[in-house]
């Protein structure tokens, strides 16, 4: 049997025909009468957007006035408004709404933050009363895995699945950057702050943005610089080498330390308001500072003094682990590296560096615990590092609306942790930090240049959504829903209606047929898509199941397992390590048991897996009917890109269902109860 | 997780440094004598091949003759010896030997064959009478699956392990051709007189061959032509479209026709011996008849009278079958397809055409079937297709001398068949056909650009056993190795044993830890190396084990299972279709067991499995001792490649023991016997 080998090239600018979260129905919201009195850079990038919205849309009755703080002090604003706002940061803006008549303060990104708040309608009708509305992290960041060239089997953006990249088509920028400058809108409209524009896997050829080609990335800087976001840079660890010439990379070497000071510097000379690197080191074939005997501390301090004089910061990602692991050594856990490695560093970091750190301990599954490492660094800056694009959650083929995992990850409560004094905090307050030592959030743009951005049109909610809980972490994942259904495709409340249902629930119903009880992925090893129950069973990625014909599951506990459990804070360690306790969801990452345990819910194991995937295959069969209903509401090639997708989702989530309920037959032996088929 | 992207580019030319069989081992065996009183167009070839030994060695005692028949004739030989010699086809040979003076005589290939069956020492003690040698398959052909370019995942040759394509660099034919030149002395000095040069997967690029890069198939003509090889092209069966700009491929096309006679005409006027087109139709994604209603004879067919008119023939592979199955239907059977497809054609394929059926129903197994489509076909013309390169043996990374398998497969006789009327005859027989419908073994190449020309420098042995089975296929597998081993190594008694004790069994060897009892697979879907016991069993390749708790096995049988057993004659039918007399070997390929089922070897299933596969592994660690035996007597590079793949191949053995061993106790929860270590 053979495979036919791949071409694939870098597709030719896409025409900008979905507007998304910005079209008619944001244009048809701003009100008819706009009142700009406000100075600073950001005040042309409003006027423009005004210009371009008008031209979409006729506008809504009613008024707005857009003020900096020095007018509205001069125009009367009450004291005590204008106080709250400047103490309140930079990004910060107050809003007063009143029957049809809104108005905003605030300077800068503040004004623009205010002014996408009242076009996508996100601050909630209004009291009358002056409200001042401030994001609840500091850092609201997006990577882009992007490529510069296409790799014939990973296509060019890593992990994406909307297409080649918006930056970059055959090796270098893009000439025509129309997109990109709606993409920058995109953002700034749900408040993203940076962006990453290449790959943390760092390639030869994109290593060279850092040097010979960093005009493409001051242009790109140039276009999120009028939507008040600033760019970052993926570097390699290895660049003294790999483009300095230098014979070592060592960052105590301080030959290596003078040439990032001097390639900081370049940088800098080109793009002033330049946000910093972000860098994965000694993870996954990544060269980092263990060839040369030092810590992942020495690593990321090298960095952050060539950046500190610029007012630069370094993301330094904590997904380090063994991707040798011998999967007969059953004291190796995956799960615990990230921890092992960066705990003991907390208080070593200098003050430009964030530690991002993925939300769970594995790699962006479906369902997985907390990364305890969040918990454990309470004198770093850290931030939560979470993926947009699907690449364990159906690759944009399948309906999975995140926000609602993303909001259990920030709402997590570390509790106190005896000798370390802290509080029970949740995810989002301990990356949000205080005083100076401020986190936040980082994801895994799932953006591309196809024609819907996103692959899946409905996708694109889990953009909007990343967007709106970085900037505040309590809002309801029903009410993002709601504001981007409606900025996208107007107020119909059929549309609502139905897109609510179809996405409300659908990273749970995921969840339902495919792998059970957070024991995790089971996906095709390589590209990760569609079910596989052994794929990684027996390699060295250190992601197992351990099911046999009595069980399933990984034993994480302090007494019989690999300990990891215990790397929690009271209550939760405890609550993990007995298997009467532990979370129904979670039981298959903390424990291994028997087919026939009785889980809270009253059903076996077993019996659970068999119900839940065909039940799950069942709820998918619904979808296409409800969308179905949307044919003359939305647009006619958007309704027809989803009716497709929905087709692929029925045949995947059918594969799944068979698939697992036939392996977990062949190993148990043991009949569902229901009598449904198993093949 | 994530995977880099690979870069490979063809290796630039290697210097030829090992000669294999024809380097001064070869040469010390020339006699210093040699009278060459023949005529023809290959006695330059002889002289210049006398001219090239003699710089390696200075030859050994004695005196060779070398005559073609008329010459012959004039000196008096008895009329009876060139008679028997005339009778017996234009690529035999007559050769007395009496001491250590040796005459051949022969006309053309006929004594090409015989001089190099002197330099091999391939003809056995002589005994002082003339004896008449001829080969037993009139067609003894290398199919090539080189690609003219690189694909970063597959590299350049499908299913190559041996380095780039020998003929084709950076998509075009490369210019230094030396090492083809030597390439085509050592087929010709094992007797194969036809290569197809490139891969039966026929890419766009690939398919110039025929057109406007048919100069590059002359070239290559032209250093196989000295050999007396004649050489192929393989063709993609969408020609028409692709290069004709046809719009339709169909054969029942008076256009269609045309063009490929016109194309035909155009390949002869270049190449005038060009030998034909091979050809994979309608199989794993390339084009053929049924996409216009038509079936293979039609499509064979269709090539065939394009070609008759030059004398070329079709090689119309029977690899058919649907690679889209559903693994939920156990009705489909892979193994039936070909048959299935075939068996009902025969009779209707023209004259030049040779249907080339692989030797079992599946694909290059370790342990399969035989196919019974060599049994089906009395009225049609057949090859045998082997596989030289390891791509389920091991991949030249593993010791896998096939010889003992080709062998085992070649010998196979096949029952009388009711209403068919014909006798038993083996698979050798059945192919090598008689009169004017001769057929005889095809075998895919293991040879690419490596300096040691199969990257794992033994696997030559595999190579040189090819030609020599396909010219005799009663000849002992030892035999082979020991002609192959003094022909590269000499005669030192020291290596020929332990080349003997590596290689004679190793095929037995890796059988013995690799998938169990004939069932075949298990290996890494894609590059199909090392152990994955599920990695294809919920594909849609159609290569199932159906392993649960309670057994393993496909069911094959006529009573209970896909009737695959019956489509043998008697007593094959009988014999596989009954668990009792099923051969151990085939258990698994025919019928699903218990672990517990008892083997003829009185193991049971599950023991059985545990324990080869633990003996197997220990085996595998005898072999470096062994071979560090040989440093001083074979070349350094040589003695230093084979040693890393030994270490390779213990790694590799290792895993098989030990994810087999893990994934049948995890299964079956019967313990080991013998209570050697399960993880």
């Amino acid at each position: 049997m053979t495979s036919a080998p791949t071409t694939r090239t870098a597709p030719p600018s896409t025409p900008l025909t979905d507007l998304a979260w910005l079209g008619s129905h944001a244009a048809a919201r701003l009100p008819r009468d706009v009142r700009l009195a406000a100075g600073g850079p950001l005040v042309a990038s409003i006027e423009a957007e005004i210009s371009r919205l008008r031209t979409l849309a006729e506008g809504a009755a009613g008024a707005l006035t857009l003020r900096d703080q020095a007018t509205a002090r001069e125009e009367g604003v009450a004291p005590a408004v204008l106080e709250e706002l400047s103490e309140s940061g930079v990004e910060a803006y107050a809003l007063r709404a009143d029957g049809d008549a809104a108005s905003i303060i605030g300077d800068g990104r503040g004004l623009l933050h205010g002014f996408y708040a009242v076009v996508l309608g996100l601050a909630g009708p209004g009291s009358g009363d002056w409200r001042v509305h401030a994001p609840a992290q500091a850092i609201r960041m997006l990577d882009h895995w992007d490529n510069m060239t296409v790799h014939p089997v990973m296509g060019q953006v890593e992990r994406g699945y909307a297409g080649g990249s918006l930056f970059f088509e055959d090796g270098e920028l893009r000439e025509d950057l129309t997109r990109v400058e709606h993409y920058a809108r995109l953002l700034a409209a749900v408040g993203i702050n940076r962006v990453a524009v290449n790959n943390v896997n760092v390639h030869a050829h994109e290593a060279t943005l850092l040097t010979t080609r960093v005009d493409q990335v001051a242009r790109l800087a140039e276009i999120f610089r009028a939507q008040g976001i600033s760019v970052l840079l993926s570097v390699s660890f290895a660049s003294p080498v790999l483009l300095g010439g230098l014979e070592t990379s060592d960052p105590l070497d301080a030959e290596v330390q003078r040439w990032w000071r001097a390639a900081a510097d370049a940088v800098y000379d080109r793009i002033p308001d330049f946000g910093g690197f972000v860098i994965k080191a000694d993870s996954e074939g990544q060269p980092g500072p263990f060839a040369y005997g030092r810590d992942h501390a020495d690593g990321a301090n090298l960095l952050a003094r060539a950046l500190a004089p610029h007012g630069g910061e370094v993301f330094w990602r904590a997904f380090v682990y063994n991707h040798h692991q011998d999967w007969r050594d059953r004291s190796t856990d995956r799960a615990r590296a990230a921890h092992d490695h960066f705990a003991p560093l907390d208080g070593r970091f200098d003050d430009n560096v964030i530690v991002q750190v993925k939300h769970g301990p594995l790699d962006f599954q479906t369902r997985e615990a907390v990364s305890p490492v969040i918990g454990a660094m309470p004198r770093t800056r850290l931030a939560v590092e979470l993926q947009v694009t699907q690449e364990y959650t159906g690759q944009q083929k399948h309906l999975c609306y995140l926000a609602p995992w993303w909001r259990e990850n920030l709402a997590f409560p570390f509790g106190p942790r005896e000798g370390r004094g802290q509080d029970s905090r949740t995810v989002a307050q301990l990356v949000a930090g205080s005083g100076q030592r401020l986190g936040g959030v980082v994801a895994v743009s799932n953006v591309g240049a196809d024609e819907f951005w996103t692959g899946h049109p409905l996708a694109q909610a889990n953009l909007f959504a990343l967007g709106r809980l970085a900037w505040d972490p309590e809002l309801s994942s029903e009410r993002i829903l709601r504001e981007r259904s409606e900025a996208t495709f107007g107020t119909d409340p059929l549309v609502s209606e139905v897109l609510h249902e179809m996405l409300a629930e659908s990273w749970q119903l995921y969840e339902s047929y495919t792998a059970p009880l957070g024991v995790g992925f089971m996906v095709r090893p390589g590209h990760h898509y569609g079910p596989d129950v052994d794929g990684y069973e027996y390699t060295p990625w250190g992601t197992y199941h351990f099911a046999d014909r009595d069980g399933i599951g990984v034993d994480r506990t302090v007494a019989t397992g690999t300990g990891f459990a215990g790397l929690y804070p009271e209550p939760w360690a405890s609550r993990y390590e007995s298997v009467a306790t532990c979370p129904d969801e979670l039981l298959l990452f903390f424990h291994h048991v028997p087919y026939t345990h009785r889980l809270h819910s009253g059903k076996t194991v077993i019996q659970h897996i068999y119900d839940s995937r065909a039940d799950g295959y069942e709820q998918v069969l619904s979808l296409r009917p409800r969308w179905e209903e949307l044919a003359g509401k939305v647009p006619p090639a958007l309704h027809a890109r989803v009716t497709t997708l929905l087709q692929e989702q029925e045949r995947s989530a059918e594969e799944w269902r068979d698939q697992l309920r036939t392996y977990f037959f062949r190993a148990s032996g043991i009949p569902d109860e229901t009598g449904r088929p198993i093949y």
